[in-house]
């Protein structure tokens, strides 16, 4: 079924209002949702809205948040979500990153007492109007197993980092630091499809197919799959990540990053409280005039875009140019919306008396 | 051969002397190249000195550099190298972002007009001693192609961040943003073995297992491998760091930046100058109080050293554990140096009539 951004858009706010948000925190957190649905990114978008309803419902998130700056330095702030939700939180911290960077060149702000933030090329993208790189990164739930282990101790923690250019688009790198995010599993696993070797382990460690290996107490594998492709290098990049957006912040990492489903219980002893997010802005003319740096880009952008291709391929892609070309063809045709999400908005509707 | 570190420091000092090196800069060319050979980065130490003064002949390289900032704010600048060796720019840059990050709580420095820096590590490593985290790191001449093309656009470009830890040594994670370092293949082409699948694909973009295929118009490929295993996350990490370190700066970028050998020709119509560089320091007191955060450091590591092993294997590792062990080692020993990196070094001697 496709839906219009405008009627989803209705549907998500109501839906936000009905759990608690003000005005301006459900506008703030369907934008922040709904930008994964307009993007292609459908694991991330309006297919979670029932989770984070049944997070409130557990009282896991609290709808009505004081977010505060509690630590900082004229670059560098620390914001506590006060268990608000991610999608409202994310973007708060992203200004203060914004607002620091327009003072001192740079700003770089650790988030605690969150949680799950929606896709992180969001929050990044937002420093592009302001003429900076804008970087967004957050742990999450443990389902992957570091090299040479079995052990789930790391989320998919994704990195996104967004810079402007000049007449050309901006280059946007969002992306998981496994070798395939979780929603490329669930697409697998509903298709009843096996997955290429490299994506999972099983609960021993050794390579398989299954798609359902996750159920069975098997892991997802970080970037570059096995050591001798570089695992090591993936569980590097999330083990940063969880440690720039937890262990900085004071949220809770590693093993002990609380699950996004609500049925899930919250591990035992966290060290800390909550999720935790890091985001960064660089003003791109505290290092060099912006129409300068902004048409080094525009080079930059071109000459890449025409490398030659490889045997079978048509063109080279900029990070960035699946999603934009995504949003233009969903935002005039409609968003694609599953029978299972259908139904699984339906209900939700029907909770609480919001016609879907 | 085995040689000490005090002998093989006597000579390479000597020889960054003899190509004009003052006393300081020929120091810290020299504690910056044998930090690799000491940690086990064999092909980017002691092994490269030739190729610097090969570079210093070809006269592309100044060993009397104005260093200097040449644009700043209070949390960022950037530094002109003046075609120094990038062993000495490299950490005149790293100190100027540690100053930076004592006043505003992080410093970011991109770098311009310089060239091959050694291991990424050795300066992300020193912000440990300020209770900061660094990070490095560096474009490089191109011999990667991008996921779906044949031409080479990108270096290996590495990152490394240092986090520092209270009981528990620091976590340093350096790696190269492809599947396998060149210096890998270079074992392997010496060895006369093949590569594995993943590491690099022949001219038509064909996978390869031809360890010297880039000899024959080959490339290197992204951590990642292919599309499926998530190449073009290995991509967009590899172009961040082009980007960060030349486009932000000035330096040459992507294709044209200038190559380590100085038989190869400097790229036509370079748009910038030189190689780049990109520095990071984050004073972890401007996040929350120093002790905190290493208490908390020293619970991750502690978290993840445990975690369960796969079948087959011993422990889990942390990013850095295999070089500390390693640096243990070869100051004790010493250092193995090759016949054929013994009788190249020989030839220096040679040349500048010091004794090897």
């Amino acid at each position: 079924m496709l839906i219009s951004y405008d009627n989803l858009y209705k549907f998500t706010y109501a839906i936000f209002k009905s759990i608690g948000c003000n005005d301006k925190d459900a506008t703030t957190a369907t934008k922040t949702l709904l930008s994964a649905d307009v993007r292609g990114v459908d694991s991330h978008g309006v297919a979670r809205l029932s989770g984070y309803v049944r997070l409130w419902e557990a009282k896991r998130v609290n709808t009505n948040p004081q977010i505060k700056i509690v630590y900082e330095t004229p670059s560098t702030a620390v914001v506590d979500g006060d268990s608000g939700l991610g999608l409202v939180v994310a973007p708060f911290a992203m200004r203060v990153a914004i607002d620091k960077a327009k003072q001192a060149g740079t700003g770089w702000v650790s988030v605690r007492n969150s949680n799950h933030f929606g896709i992180a090329g969001y929050h990044a993208m937002m420093a592009l109007q302001h003429d900076m790189i804008g970087m967004a990164m957050t742990n999450a739930s443990a389902l992957v197993a570091p090299t040479f282990s079995v052990e789930r101790m790391l989320g998919t923690n994704p990195i996104a980092v967004a810079i402007p250019a000049n007449h050309q688009p901006a280059f946007v790198a969002d992306f998981a630091t496994t070798t395939a995010a979780n929603g490329k599993l669930e697409i697998l696993q509903r298709k009843n499809e096996d997955a290429p070797f490299g994506w999972v382990q099983d609960k021993n460690g050794h390579p398989s197919t299954n798609a359902n290996e996750l159920k069975q107490g098997g892991a997802l594998l970080p970037l570059g799959s096995d050591r001798e492709h570089g695992s090591h290098k993936g569980y590097s990049l999330g083990s940063i990540v969880d440690i720039f957006s937890a262990v900085l912040s004071g949220a809770s990492y590693g093993p002990w990053a609380p699950p996004f489903p609500a049925y899930v219980p919250v591990p035992e002893n966290m060290p800390g409280k909550g999720l935790g997010h890091f985001f960064g802005a660089m003003r791109v003319d505290a290092f060099r005039p912006a129409d300068e740096f902004k048409q080094h880009m525009d080079n930059w952008i071109t000459r890449f875009r025409t490398a030659k291709p490889a045997e079978g391929y048509e063109k080279v892609l900029i990070p960035g140019d699946p999603e934009r070309e995504m949003e233009a063809i969903r935002m005039k045709e409609g968003i694609p919306v599953t029978d299972a999400v259908t139904s699984d908005l339906e209900k939700v509707a029907e909770k609480f008396g919001v016609s879907f």
